[in-house]
């Protein structure tokens, strides 16, 4: 569907000999990388599937050093949904096989070729695209794939920050305009896009309704976001109670919804919008369509929108997202965004990490360090 | 749901008596109006239900003439499927009653009050707003409730023109910026508002793709539709066919759809929009709810929006309006947009009219004449 732009340092099978052959020659752990260096750690897969399954972990050497480009020492990259279904091979985005997992993580330049103007050694590192491949211990990378990142801040934030922070961002500030004391309503609040959005709606003055599902924890779910600065947390179940009616008397109608959900969590969503507010979908975790009535689009007006972080990177370019960086930035020095409940997994103890991070109701994000 | 700004004009039953005292009172034909004229003949409804039970003829007495009104002899009226919801009470706009049906139609005026400046004897005027109550052979209306239209235009087109000519026009300006050569897809093609599109888009220099039900006369609809100037006409079945694929090889894909079924019909037309592309549902005649996977939001970018003339009426004033009837009369008179096909039927035989209108697959309007 979608015309990948090959991200550069991404793995690539050699040409010539037949791809199992070519996959064989790059992963050999026993070839020294040219230059004499031994092969770098990472976690490699050359077919689609279930990523225990088919993830593994190889020795890769790295390409020699080009004028444009820059060798970086990953530090620290989360596992994300995306990556997982980039694995599983049901993304909208597929690597060309075999490749290197991981599309979000921090690095810091090691090394830079001569050509390079926009880095230099010691500056961190985040991906500026898609399907980098970031979870190996180092990588050689053209510098335009790479965006720098101020280093004064926590690390597991700058790890996490061009995926989820963005996207929050992104979606409170491109489909409506809201103004302080607006509310904003979103289910799965508990993601990481979803503790995104209550940190940044609450820096920005905004009144969050977040919707999570019922769990044998909840209390302390609900004390962890409202800590974070969202205003009610609500069970999937509860926003179908006929209190929610009353709730709405002394509660201003959100004129934005997010949506990573779908089916008749969406559909909750909805009925609680205001007039002309529109919803962002941007995941579909029950994997069940969005389903709205004519007469809402009609005498409502609602309007249905969709984002996707790397479709926006791609239109907007490198400079916007660089802004936007920045900004969040700010955020993070000021308190207001810090990084999801993490958990730090060493890179070689990756099937915990990846074992975790499918398990439902998961509350901590999964960073391989390295 | 809506606040609705009683129109003016609009019968109301008297304060003082019990309502059904009042409605005997207000549409007795042996009591003469103020002024000792006769009663004029209207299709008034006490109840809501289906229009053949609930809609009488009856004498109503005319209200004296303010120096803000206008005095307007009927000429035309349609029955419009809103018309027909209304009546049901179905409809998002709930008129008083007992009320006089009909939205739609044009009248001349006869008489106008001493502040009145807008308009004069003679002029042609239609509807400002919804619930006018269109279907009776005189009335004394507010000037604001009225807005004058050129007549030298075809008399069934002014009495057509308020509501599928306009809602046609705005959802091909206001959605996607359109340029000669691109497309658009609709469904319910052979309604009114779909002829409109079908000829205000190839005014525009747009490229239309038209799909209607299957039916025994299908040939015939298609050559008519075509004279108007679709360019393709399908039934929905050929849409699902996969030869959809090999067609949309050589046409371009459309940025914009337009939806007044739903349902399945409605997936299909998301499923030939191009990326990034609008549907803009305006009627549910199918009953069931658009559908949307998570994906087509995210990855595909459509938007999914809703439009309803009364509301863009309300948003934007008369003034706006005018312009917009102006510019339609400037098709017209440039042979790009005529009437729906009609039938006149006079406004005694309005039994005639109501049954015809709620058929399915009619292909002709029912026109009130008075």
């Amino acid at each position: 569907m979608w015309a990948l732009r090959a991200a550069q340092g991404q793995l690539r099978p050699r040409r010539g000999p037949p791809r199992d052959v070519a996959l064989r020659a790059a992963f050999s752990s026993s070839r020294p990388a040219a230059g004499g260096a031994a092969g770098v750690p990472a976690l490699v897969y050359a077919h689609h599937g279930e990523p225990l399954k088919v993830i593994e972990l190889k020795n890769l050497e790295l390409r020699p050093l080009g004028k444009s480009d820059v060798r970086v020492k990953m530090l620290a990259a989360p596992v994300n949904p995306a990556d997982i279904n980039m694995i599983q091979g049901t993304y909208s985005i597929i690597p060309e096989l075999p490749a290197v997992g991981g599309n979000e993580g921090v690095g810091q330049v090691l090394e830079v070729g001569g050509a390079v103007t926009g880095l230099k050694p010691g500056d961190w590192v985040i991906p500026a695209d898609s399907a980098l491949g970031t979870w190996r211990t180092e990588a050689v990378i053209n510098e335009e794939a790479l965006v720098g990142v101020p280093s004064d801040i926590p690390l597991l934030c700058a790890a996490t920050l061009s995926v989820n922070p963005c996207t929050a961002y992104r979606m409170l500030s491109d489909f409506e305009q809201l103004r302080p004391g607006d509310s904003v309503i979103q289910n799965a609040a508990n993601s990481g896009v979803g503790q995104a959005v209550i940190q940044i709606a609450a820096a920005l003055g905004l009144r969050t309704i977040n919707v999570v599902r019922d769990r044998p924890d909840l209390q302390k779910l609900t004390d962890r976001l409202k800590g974070l600065g969202a205003e009610y947390v609500f069970t999937e179940d509860a926003m179908r109670r006929p209190e929610m009616k009353e709730f709405f008397k002394n509660f201003p109608r959100p004129q934005l919804a997010l949506n990573c959900v779908g089916g008749k969590s969406s559909t909750e969503l909805m009925r609680h919008l205001g007039h002309g507010g529109t919803m962002v979908t941007y995941g579909g975790m029950a994997k069940q369509p969005v389903t709205a009535s004519a007469s809402s689009f009609i005498f409502k007006d609602i309007k249905l929108r969709g984002f996707w972080m790397s479709q926006w990177k791609r239109d907007r370019g490198t400079d916007q997202f660089k802004e936007m960086i920045l900004t969040l930035c700010d955020f993070i020095r000021r308190g207001q965004l810090t990084a999801p409940t993490c958990s730090e997994i060493p890179l070689q103890d990756y099937r915990v990490a990846l074992e975790a991070s499918m398990k439902p109701f998961i509350s901590s994000k999964q960073i391989l360090t390295m």
